[in-house]
């Protein structure tokens, strides 16, 4: 299994990538490697910080680099020589396993499209985050940010997909799938959310348990929360906020700090054919670590495969 | 001046509505009374319980009760003697100044838009929250729940509402107005929060400073932040989940502590001809006394007469 990492990637690249990679590599079982894409001198310079051999990575010179808030679409056909444009090139021609990067989440996600493709029978990819529960388990809600308008067969794909990767990689034998929405009962919520209450009821190999309201977020009401990617993007960047408040406040405690978005590294475009994570933009090098860790056991836990099972009859 | 209360509203009524309205009536001028609308025999069973005087308020004889979650349409045909009923008629026919419950919120919403009516030229009336920040001052926030689909129009609404209640209200001589966004650049977003944007863009009197993230919730770069009543709904109880964690794991912080409902006690409806105010259903007495102090401050404000004059020209 070769794992590949963007090292031009995020606010603090290529300090934090390389330290992150260098850390991931003690971590990874032996027969996985790691394939660093960025300019072999930059390369060659942060592995030396670290006295670590660069005989023990993969590099593939990259001499471009797209910056934070280039435009996606001409980033790709400006720079064809960037970490992230090869990166993907070989990911679609399966070179590597798995591809990650800390940089542009719109550059992310096109690359992401026009290279390893949507799944077969899903409309929309979409991206995820864990929502921490103070029983030490964690939640799942998904669109988080790529989807800000969706119609209603788009979410009840969110919540298979949430279904299958709560299962698959939160290891959650029945999770509990609801929806995230304003009021407990069907008819409350906007046209939207009714409608789709509507068809996760009707969805019985959903294990759907209704309506999930904001202040039921972080308990064991749903282990998926369906939501669109407006409300979700909201909702990440709110709990962000007020985790970081807390901390700078001083208050100390071990289930806030389990909402450091470092433990989690990154997260995965859901309903795409390889394993593509997008580290947040501040990633530091335990980030990037976690995020390789979490690429490595997306494709260990053949996830794609079963979400291809899933939507199978779908596509045809 | 006469403020009116629903005795019966909410979970711990009628013993913490008495409470606060006791406490309250200590608080107010000299010249302003509290009406409390109740079955008798209990309003005064309750006074007597505080050795307060019933001289010192009015009480109206409401025999019948509407409970949480009655149909609202319903709730005012089969129960015209109820406390919220007679309480709406005593508001549209001025005998009292502003009603407040912590009663059912549909039914309060019903209550206000049949008796008292929208101030010509809204579309839609609006509920509000206040987000504290951590300089001590609020953002306010609407709408927060009455309208989970909005129009672009109705939301550039909103921002005049929250504009105005903003200067009159919490006393900001030019409130910045925000829009709830994911995303910075003005192309970011849902399809209706980018077209709602171009309109506050071009409305020069509203002293528009462009998206709000989730992130940016609890900074000074909006003093009003306007969004759909899903989303508001939504960042709202996330609000009160994270901070009610907060408090029951024992962190204790002044600025944490600024988010407890208790402090503002109720929201008023924005939009209606007359200051009605709905509480939370689990309302203490300490945010019944601060509702209804609230809704002194509104009537004292003039803050409907600015509504008025402010939609004139739209309702011509």
């Amino acid at each position: 299994m070769i794992l590949g990492l963007d090292v031009m990637g995020g606010d603090h690249a290529p300090g934090v990538t390389i330290a992150g990679a260098v850390d991931a590599l003690d971590a990874l079982p032996q027969e996985t490697k790691i394939a660093l894409f960025g300019p072999r001198d930059v390369i060659l310079t942060e592995l030396g910080k670290h006295n670590a051999d660069p005989q023990c990575f993969d590099i593939v010179e990259c001499p471009e680099v797209i910056a934070m808030g280039e435009s996606p679409i001409r980033a790709f056909a400006a720079k064809p020589y960037s970490s992230i444009a090869i990166g993907f090139k070989f990911l679609k021609n399966k070179k590597i396993d798995a591809f990650s990067s800390a940089g542009d989440t719109g550059v992310m996600f096109v690359g992401a499209i026009n290279n390893v493709e949507r799944i077969p029978g899903i409309i929309r990819p979409c991206i995820s985050t864990v929502v921490p529960r103070e029983d030490g388990k964690v939640n799942l809600l998904l669109d988080v940010g790529l989807n800000p308008d969706c119609r209603v067969d788009v979410m009840y794909q969110f919540a298979i997909l949430g279904y299958i990767y709560s299962k698959y990689i939160l290891k959650i034998p029945e999770p509990k799938v609801g929806l995230l929405n304003i009021g407990a009962e069907e008819k409350k919520g906007s046209i939207l959310t009714q409608s789709v209450h509507q068809i996760l009821k009707d969805a019985s190999e959903l294990n759907f348990v209704g309506n999930v309201e904001g202040i039921e977020m972080f308990t064991e009401k749903a282990d998926v929360i369906v939501t669109d990617g407006f409300t979700g993007n909201i909702v990440l960047k709110q709990m962000e906020a007020m985790t970081s408040i807390i901390v700078r406040r001083g208050l100390r405690d071990s289930y806030i700090d389990s909402f450091n978005y470092e433990n989690f590294g990154g997260t995965p475009i859901l309903g795409i054919n390889a394993p593509v994570f997008i580290g947040h933009g501040k990633s530091s090098a335990k980030a990037i670590k976690n995020m390789i860790l979490a690429s490595q056991e997306m494709v260990h836990s053949n996830l794609i495969k079963n979400f291809k099972k899933a939507f199978k009859h779908i596509s045809l």
